[in-house]
């Protein structure tokens, strides 16, 4: 028999290879985004999919269920390697339910359906995309029914993306969403408009990047182990802690496009470089779920990148860059403008009141695709519904309607609601940040953010996927997730910027 | 019993899988010599390691074996089919050769010789690397007996660079090397040296960059699967024939360090564009060998890119870009400058008679080193010798003597001579270009090179490796290897040049 120590050694040469293959179509698909000449697609699709399946086989071969099996059943394991064997045999479990020609035909009808998605955006016509994001749903729900669920079918998808997260834990999330925000938005209504028109002045290309560099650099990101690229989208991707890479896009005539999306994907990629490099590719080197990843891009970008604190010492450096554009505006007004709230149609412009109910109509939709209540056809004008009782907005055209998301053509249901949940967390988290360290507001308004991301390393990141998002917020914050944080943080905020009473 | 079709649907499904995770493997080698950032290094190794086992582990299974063989009994096949299966079993056989454990030793070899070679240029002292060299060797030597040879030790490595070069092959071709070029180069030494000197002028960065660009495209590299990227090493990859990225250096006050080198790396990125895509990850879709790719890369720095009539279509743009400082330099001048002959220690930077002299040294010591003649133990004083002797120069140190190449630290012997076979098969391929295309000089001044490219897609790119270099050499110009087409074309260069009798 086979000591702890040999098999625990094979099991992680197993997971370790696979997320080699892993990281390695991260690199491919971080590729693709930011250098990759056009014709270079055809060929990238297969790689990519050669490595996933390669990835897929290693971690779902009956030997890699043995190995877990018998180390689940060794008692003389370290903590470390104790959870890595729990996480992996739960991953393990989970990935056997699906079977390889599931896991096919899901590959195919993902390609087919983002096939559609892109042709039906660029006809700006909801009705080519609907057979195929039928055929998804369907699929979706065959997926749910094959994981299995113990309430409502969603439940089993919204655990791909936050373990433990359910319907019985949203509806009240999000009911307090519909509850309490629409007073704020009313008030805020109310109130005089600010002036955020001197974000459309035009800003210089190069001097955005250096700026956002700049406050990367600040906020403690490290360029030795991470760079910033261009990309249409912006995103975060990961080769290994010591190989983070962040990318965004610049408009030159809209300061707000770039920065805080820059701030936020540096909140990501600050949590994978936090992540221990010795559990590389194990699930205590993995972050926890999306939710807690959200956690940290949103408070970077929220919580301190639109807080007066940070601006107190960013703004006279930005007006150095921009004295033309800035000398006029000053740093209340650049505060304000930034903050400034109006329901609008499209979810990744939205400030951070409204965003909420842009997630919380997806996440209404969602359930009820995927419980079969509601089905794809004539989805667009189920949305346009919501839009305009929630938000009062009314979509001119699909484009900004139900086609402004790629999501659900890749299949990924279950994904919007970590979103909110992520702006939630950053708020109750940020909130206890102040709370622990007393000199806080006062090291943001110096530039100073070494305590901050230390003790987010030390709370959040060096845990890896040893905790849920629940027990990671209740050992952070002594419970879990309160609502009523989020709420105090905006309506401070708000309060601030609309004087209201 | 299975059909061939089914049969080789099979195989070529596990070629192709394997071609897969070889191009990521080549994406994640162009990333870390281009934008990777420093810390990287170290996950990067162990991805690149997995992908090669990976694939290694695909195209040498008992299960693929079985495949080539029913298929290489099989009648009904086509040509391509039948080609691609002839040579896969070739490769399958050779592969088999070599256990596992052979293969992990000699990775790890690789690793330490190429850490000690990089310990050793850093304080520029050869003994440092001699031991690890010396493993290497032994290695090497073990390979070549597991492979197996008829004549010479040599011939098993040299075969896996050029198939069917060997030593009996090689030691004509460098005894005219010895024998002929030495009188050229007296000749030349006795002439009125020709001045380079405003090479060394200041060139601006984006200027040579932005020229560069506009040479590849002339030449008809497509910029649609390709692109042009910073490296401290200039190199060619490839991800498939639609995808093919180059690579070069620019220095600011030696113009000419940028531009052949351009040339150079465009002239193997239009063999690989033109290399048949559906044949993707298959011999057929594979290049020839090492010295038709440097037939490829020579023809186009050498015999179009250092010629008069290249110049007399692009000087005009050249000056145009640069009047400061080449206005007081005429079309003469400056092609006399970029063709100017001196014997110096470094392979990299030399003219194109001298060149051959270094790697007719490494070829003469290769041979020796795997027969056992010549040990790594003081092999820097050897190369000395041999410098001294062939090229009149003394290496002043190690670093610019025995330390110079990386070639023999990643266990490449047999890789050399294919620098030299690569220039001689170009003059003659070069040669017969002309006899074919009665225009194509006049072409050439005019800047238009599409007939060339058609004519070497056709006869070279095509094909891939279904033809051995002989084989391809003959089809193209009627004979084999012809050392005389590059005298007559080195002559007949340098006569003009230094205005020998």
């Amino acid at each position: 028999m086979q000591s702890s120590k040999e098999l625990y050694a094979s099991f992680k040469e197993i997971t370790q290879k696979a997320a080699d293959l892993q990281f390695a179509s991260a690199v491919l698909g971080w590729d693709q985004e930011t250098y990759m000449p056009p014709k270079g697609f055809a060929s990238r699709g297969r790689q990519l999919a050669t490595l996933a399946s390669q990835a897929h086989e290693m971690v779902t071969s009956d030997n890699y269920g043995k190995l877990l099996h018998e180390l689940a059943a060794k008692d003389d394991l370290g903590d470390a390697e104790k959870n890595n064997v729990r996480l992996s045999l739960e991953d393990y479990e989970k990935n056997r339910k699906l079977s390889s020609t599931f896991v096919e035909e899901l590959t195919q009808q993902t390609s087919n359906s983002y096939n559609a998605w892109i042709q039906a955006r660029r006809e700006n016509k909801y009705s080519l995309y609907a057979p195929e994001l039928a055929k998804m749903i369907a699929l979706k729900r065959r997926q749910a029914d094959l994981y299995g669920f113990e309430k409502h079918p969603y439940d089993a998808l919204l655990d791909e993306y936050e373990k433990g997260a359910t319907v019985a834990m949203l509806d009240p999330v999000f009911d307090m969403v519909k509850a309490q925000l629409p007073p704020l938005l009313a008030s805020i209504k109310d109130a005089q408009q600010v002036d955020d028109s001197f974000f459309n002045k035009h800003y210089p290309k190069q001097e955005q990047w250096d700026f956002s560099i700049e406050v990367l650099k600040k906020m403690g990101y490290d360029f030795e182990a991470g760079r910033q690229d261009y990309a249409e989208h912006p995103f975060t991707t990961s080769f290994s802690s010591e190989d983070v890479r962040v990318t965004t896009r610049v408009d030159e005539n809209n300061f707000a496009s770039m920065l805080w999306s820059s701030i936020h994907e540096g909140g990501h990629a600050l949590y994978e470089q936090g992540l221990p490099v010795d559990e590389y590719g194990m699930p205590l080197g993995t972050a926890a779920s999306l939710g807690i990843h959200e956690s940290q891009s949103r408070l970077w970008e929220n919580c301190v990148g639109r807080g007066q604190g940070f601006w107190k010492y960013f703004y006279p450096k930005l007006q150095g860059r921009f004295p033309q554009q800035l000398d006029d505006v000053g740093l209340e007004a650049f505060y304000k403008g930034m903050n400034r709230v109006e329901p609008s149609l499209v979810r990744t412009e939205a400030d951070e009141v409204t965003y909420h109910f842009h997630v919380m109509i997806r996440y209404e939709i969602e359930k009820k695709l995927i419980e079969g209540s509601l089905s794809a056809d004539g989805l667009n004008e189920v949305w346009n519904e919501h839009y305009k009782q929630y938000l009062g907005v009314s979509a001119t055209d699909d484009k900004k309607g139900v086609l402004q998301d790629v999501h659900w053509s890749h299949g990924s249901f279950g994904y919007f609601p970590t979103y909110s949940l992520g702006s939630f967390y950053a708020a109750q988290f940020f909130e206890q940040a102040g709370k622990d360290m007393q000199a806080l507001s006062r090291e943001i308004e110096r530039g100073e953010f070494g305590h901050l991301l230390s003790w987010l390393r030390e709370k959040v990141h060096v845990h890896g996927r040893r905790y849920t998002s629940e027990e990671l917020c209740k050992r952070l914050t002594g419970r879990g997730l309160d609502f009523s944080s989020f709420m105090n943080y905006i309506k401070a905020k708000y309060t601030l910027v609309y004087g209201l009473k």
